[in-house]
This record gives C-alpha cells, sequence and structure tokens, in this order.
C-alpha cells in the first residue's frame, strides 16, 4: 500500500492549513462557479475561498491553452496531460506559504460560501458499473438467494449498463421523485404512478480527460482519468423491478443523478492509491492491474429529514471496490467503443463488509424489510423533503484531500 | 390509415422527377456533405443532386436562425417547429418546377456522386428499443422457448436501453469486428477473442428536434420528432449472451451503429402515417396515442459479400412495429428523464411475420442453426468483407420518399 511521502503543503491562504479541511493546497480541485451577477467560470478551491482561474487567465496571470472560461473543464481536459501537470505545478507555486504572488491573487479569491456552483464538466455520456462485490452480493443474496448471489460473469468482468448523461446535475439540485410503472406481485397489470421505493446509490464518478478509439490497456486506461466526483445514483427500486428484464435498468435509473461541484484530480489522489482487494478467479490479461490504480477515500452518506436532524446512514470506503475505475474504461473500450472526454463513468454502489457499510438504502433496510433508525424516526426507502448528503475524503498524515458535499433534497412526485 | 392526398410536386430538378427517385421534391431530406477541399456544410438531396444550403444562407437566398454551416443540424434542429416548417415551404418553392429562382440556385447544386457525406447531426445520447412484437417473439422463443418468449413487461410498456452515442457512425464508414469476452456454455471460464456470431440489426431512428425537461404526452412526443433514419445496431450475439444479465447489453452494441446520411422529414412522411398494430392488452393512459403515429416504410437488407454479389436477405415494412417513436418518447421521458436536441431512439430490429421479414441474421439463420443461402454460399453471422445495406421508402401514388442506403463493410478483428 503506498502512502503519502509528504504532509500538507502549506498555503498563505490561511483556512486551507487548519486540520479537517477539504481544500488544502495538496487538493487543488476544478470546479465552476459563479457570484451574483456574474457568468459562471473554472475555479479551484482553496481553503474556504475559490481561486478565480478565468479571472488569473484575463489578468495575464496564467496562460492555458485549454479555455478556462464556461462550458466546464472539458476544453481543459482535451488539452492533455501536459497541460494538467503545468496546470497543478503553478497554481501549487502561486498558493505556497511564502509565494510572491499572494498580493496580485488576492484579489482574485472569492468566498465559497458567496459562490454558486454549476456542473464541473460537460457529461458527454454516462456510463454505470456494479463493481464492489459486498453489493452485488448484498443484492444478489435478496433477489435470487446466497447460492446463486453473483451472476456467473461477475467475477470476470466489471458489469455495466450505459446511463443517461443528460439526468446528470450538481450538488444542490432538487431532485423530484419520478413517476412510473410499476408492479405489485400478486396486481394482475402494472399502474402508473409515484415510485414507493426511491433510493440512493453511493458511488464515485471517474471523469475522462483523454479520448480513445480502440482497446486500451490498464495503464492507459488509468492515465486517461482526469479526476473523480462522488456520485448518488438515484434509484427507483419498484420501476427497476418491473422494467429491468430482459435489457437493464433504463428509466428507474434516468430521474438524476447527483454529483459533487468539486472535481478531485487523480494528481491529488495519487499518494492514496491503493490495490484492489484480492481475486476470488484469475482476471484475463486485459484487465490486469500492473499497480495500485484504487484509492483508500473514506466516505459516508447523511440523511437529514425535512426540518429535522442529519443521521450518518453509512460509513465505507472507495477500496472496497472489486473492480478499479481504471479496469472499468479498460473494459469499456476493449470492443472498440470509443471513449470521449467528458464521459464519466460511475463506479457502482459501493458497500463494505459490515451493515452500516452498505451504500444503499435497498441493503441498508434489506428490501425495506428492515427500516434503519434515523434521529427522530426510521427509513426504508428515501421520503419527500429528505436531504441525503456523501462526503468523502482520502486521508494523509497531517492533511486530507476531501470531495466537499454531494447533496440532494427530494421533492414530491409532480401532482 | 391516412394516404397521401397529393402526388409528385415536379421540380426544375429533372432528375428529382424520376420515377423510383427516393429523393423527389416530397422528400427534402437533410443531411452534411463536403466535396473535395470544402468543409462539411448542410444540404438537402434532391434528385441526383445536393442543395448547398450553407452556400444559399451565404449568397443570401435563405435567411434562417439556425446554423446552417457545420456541426450537423441541431442548431437548425433547436431553432424550432415555426423554422423547420418555413425552411420546408421555402425550399419547395425555390425548387418547385417553373421557379423563378432555378437560375440563381443552379450554381448551388453538387453531383451527389461526387460529394462526401458525414453525419447529419450530433448524435447526444442514444437509446435502443425492442419494441417489434415478432422480433421479440422470435429472439425470446430461440432463448426461453415460445410459452415464455416474451418478457411480462413488454406487451405494457416500450422496453429500451441505454446506447453509446459516441459509436454511432455514419453509412460508409467501415466497421472492426469486436474482440470482447466469449463463453461458451461448456467452457469452464472465459476467454477473449473476436466475436464469432456478429450480426445486424435493421431499424429507424427518430432523432429529436426539441427538448424537454419532464413528463410529456404521446402527441407532444410526435411533435419533438424532427425526423428518422435507417439504422444498423451492430451487434455481437456472443459477446452479449456473456455479459448482459443481468443489466443489459454494454460491449456487444457499443462497436458501430450505422445510420443513413439524409435525415427524412417527419413533415416529407406525413402522407405515410398509419396506426400501430392492434393491442394485445389495453395500454395505460400515458402510452395512448391520439392518431396514427407510426408510418408505412418499406425496409429490405442487402449482403453483399467482398468481391460478390448482393442478396436482398430481409424486406419488411416499418409498420410492423408494436410501439412507435412517439410511445416511445412518452415512456422515456415519463420519469422525469431529460430529453435533449440530437437524442436519437432506435426503433429496435424491425421484423415481420414471416422469415424473410426477419431484421436480424440471428433471427434469419434461428441463431445460427439454420444458415441462409446467398449468392455463391451461405451466412449464418456477418463474415469479414461483408458488405451489409439497409434500404427503405415510403411508396406514394407516383413518387416515393426514400432514405438512400445505410451501408458498413465488415473489416477483421485487430490483430
Amino acid at each position: 500500500m503506498t502512502r503519502p511521502a509528504t504532509g500538507l503543503i502549506r498555503s498563505w491562504v490561511e483556512s486551507a492549513n487548519a486540520p479537517g479541511c477539504d481544500f488544502p493546497l495538496n487538493n487543488l480541485p476544478y470546479g465552476v462557479f459563479s457570484t451574483t451577477g456574474g457568468a459562471p467560470r473554472c475555479g479551484t478551491a482553496i481553503g474556504d475561498r475559490i481561486l478565480d482561474l478565468h479571472g488569473l487567465e484575463q489578468a495575464g496571470l496564467l496562460a492555458f491553452s485549454g479555455d478556462l472560461l464556461t462550458g466546464g473543464w472539458n476544453a481543459f481536459m482535451a488539452s492533455g496531460r501536459g497541460e494538467w501537470a503545468r496546470l497543478r505545478r503553478t497554481l501549487t507555486a502561486l498558493l505556497r506559504e511564502g509565494a510572491e504572488e499572494a498580493e496580485r491573487l488576492a484579489p482574485h479569491l472569492v468566498a465559497m460560501d458567496e459562490a454558486r456552483l454549476h456542473m464541473p464538466f460537460e457529461v458527454r455520456e454516462y456510463t454505470d458499473f456494479y463493481a464492489s462485490l459486498h453489493h452485488a452480493r448484498n443484492v444478489g443474496t435478496m433477489f435470487r438467494g446466497p447460492e446463486n448471489a453473483l451472476p456467473p460473469n461477475w467475477l470476470h468482468m466489471p458489469i455495466g449498463y450505459n446511463g443517461r448523461a443528460s439526468s446528470v446535475v450538481v450538488s444542490g439540485t432538487p431532485v423530484r421523485r419520478p413517476c412510473g410503472q410499476l408492479k405489485a406481485p400478486e396486481a394482475a397489470a402494472p399502474r402508473f404512478g409515484p415510485s414507493q421505493r426511491f433510493d440512493i446509490e453511493l458511488e464515485i464518478g471517474a471523469i475522462i480527460g483523454q479520448p480513445s478509439d480502440g482497446p486500451i490497456t490498464v495503464a492507459e486506461a488509468f492515465d486517461s482519468i482526469f479526476g473523480y466526483v462522488l456520485l448518488n445514483d438515484w434509484s427507483a427500486r419498484d420501476i427497476q423491478a418491473w422494467e429491468y428484464q430482459p435489457l437493464g435498468p433504463f428509466l428507474a435509473k434516468a430521474t438524476a443523478t447527483t454529483i459533487s461541484p468539486w472535481i478531485v484530480t487523480a494528481a491529488a489522489l495519487e499518494p492514496f492509491r491503493i490495490d484492489t482487494p484480492p481475486r476470488e478467479v484469475p482476471l484475463l490479461d486485459y484487465l490486469l492491474e500492473p499497480g495500485p490504480m484504487l484509492y483508500d477515500i473514506a466516505l459516508s452518506v447523511e440523511l437529514t429529514p425535512e426540518g429535522g436532524t442529519e443521521t450518518v446512514i453509512c460509513r465505507t470506503n472507495y477500496r472496497e471496490m472489486y473492480y478499479s475505475a481504471a479496469q472499468q474504461l479498460a473494459h469499456h473500450a476493449s470492443s472498440g467503443c470509443p471513449m470521449r472526454v467528458g464521459d464519466l463513468l460511475g463506479s457502482g454502489t459501493i458497500s463494505g463488509p459490515e451493515r452500516d457499510n452498505r451504500g444503499s438504502l435497498l441493503e441498508l433496510s434489506w428490501g425495506g424489510k428492515e427500516p434503519i433508525e434515523i434521529a427522530g424516526g426510521s427509513r426504508a426507502f428515501v421520503e419527500d423533503g429528505d436531504e441525503l448528503t456523501l462526503r468523502g475524503h482520502a486521508e494523509g498524515p497531517d492533511y486530507r484531500v476531501g470531495f466537499g458535499a454531494c447533496a440532494g433534497r427530494l421533492l414530491p412526485a409532480r401532482g
């Protein structure tokens, strides 16, 4: 297991040096923000501030080939890995404690709590995987019994399906409870109405920053990933149960997928690389990892009822994934599928071995049969007005690389 | 059944008036073309010519809010239904026999056989349905026996899944035989290698021209569709068989999907509207059609081995669909899924009741067990070097509205 070689890199932005801060100088996550009356522009989070990178570019303090103005980080990602490294080096130097540019940069710092955060990039296409062994075993046991829990292909490939990019929204966007076809097991025919089993899925999304047009190795796949976000793949379990055979989940997953507003780069996560868990059966060559390509990232989910108090309903870790994002991407490209800048790959629900490690209410409440306790009540599935918040961070010796919050509140179904 | 009220609209472009021509003035399909050394631009097909609409715009002979230059028809589609009707009226007047603009327009006509055709629009997202009853019964009978042929949900909703937009290519683009995980039923583990059961699917694709951000009625859905293309959803049956449970087809469908280069507009197909077939069970209200929303379009598939002679291996009709594109779109949007300009909905394989009406080799050769005869040989699935060509047209009293060819040749797998 690789561990961070260095400690906190101190910044002249004092709040970035505080213990427990998600955004020290070691992080430098990329987002898109606006302030009252202003257009959305690219920025990086530093402590409790956002550095306005478009403003810096305009002021001649940065010179980059990717457009850092609007439309998100796609153009910059497309400018290539050399530029990715150069921007990170440049920003680290500019924001370091003692940097002589501090005075010139200060006017381009915006208080984070006065900014509105937007989608950090344009999602070209969205693919969602099913690649945590504990999650697959839990769901399979519920639906098919413990002997048949894992589909026969599961240990040989990262199972995935294409999701709906148009439904991806940034943290803070309200989510409307969907309607759809529902059929109780005993009913003769389906009816159309609001989903009664609306759920979350705690995931991490990998953002493709370099295109490919044919098979690539796992190592090339790893290098193509620009960064990561937290991802909540809202799921209507009752719509899914009736629609998903034989062609997979469709409308059950098309209402919304919420992502966190800051792209935490692969570069920032480099000290936290870790091996995937031991294989239960050997993998085919094209899926073998030449080194550690997963990350040690602590994750949690909070549920807050309308007007109520939050309860942490899940604590798990990204290291529970059986397949890394690099393996998922290499598999995705193996049939010749063209991959493009801005493609988003969801990890699949991340569950661990213990009950409170389960990343969905479906698993936490065991199909709704064992509702969980929360402050002031209990939950089998998400109720109207509930806010669900995902959090995550990698823990260094004296700093953390955090993702910020990935939150969404459920609105009632259309009247 | 609605039938064309009018006959051929004669054009001063003489070739457009020839019997059997796919592109009379009644059609006016929209594409993107280039000539030697020139940039791709929007055009309309008329007889054996392409009218350069960007050239007309530059010359002040057209004035439209949508950009008719490059990047395909997306910007024009987004300009709205009023503009769609105005462009069609304008072009009909300009190209009509006796039009006084003939002389000024003539320099903007390009010989179709000297032009290269490009993707007519940018595919935002691609959804593929499974909505022909004969196809679903054939495939289901092969895999589950005649009693369980149809999944329980099939007669209640148009079953669909998200496909991969990045893999959609225009007619003429070679297709590379994919590699993937394959597992023979008797094998202990999968191996990685070239697909041995590579297939076609004869479909029609509907192009969304107006966005929506919540549920819409079937009538609204019908009005949102800008036009239609032929679509070949290339499918690796052996990759699919091993990967598709439990989340549906993924890499088996991600190598390529070929579309015809001309968007035949809903306006051109208006005289050919037809009811969907009688329902076997009643539909829920949100899927009811207020009028005929399917089309009578004759379809065929030709297979031409490398250096050989073509054989027509399938003849069928779009009227065999159980669900119209409008019903598919209304279903798609019913959970709140945002739909965008440039979204492409594949009908699903279009098969009819007879053996030679089957729109895939899987069905034609009954899972490979009954290879079909072709000129100089036989076929169970597609072989390297084979060119597959889809054709389609609606037949008027003295004219046809045709799609042109949707062709692709299979290259051998990567060495």
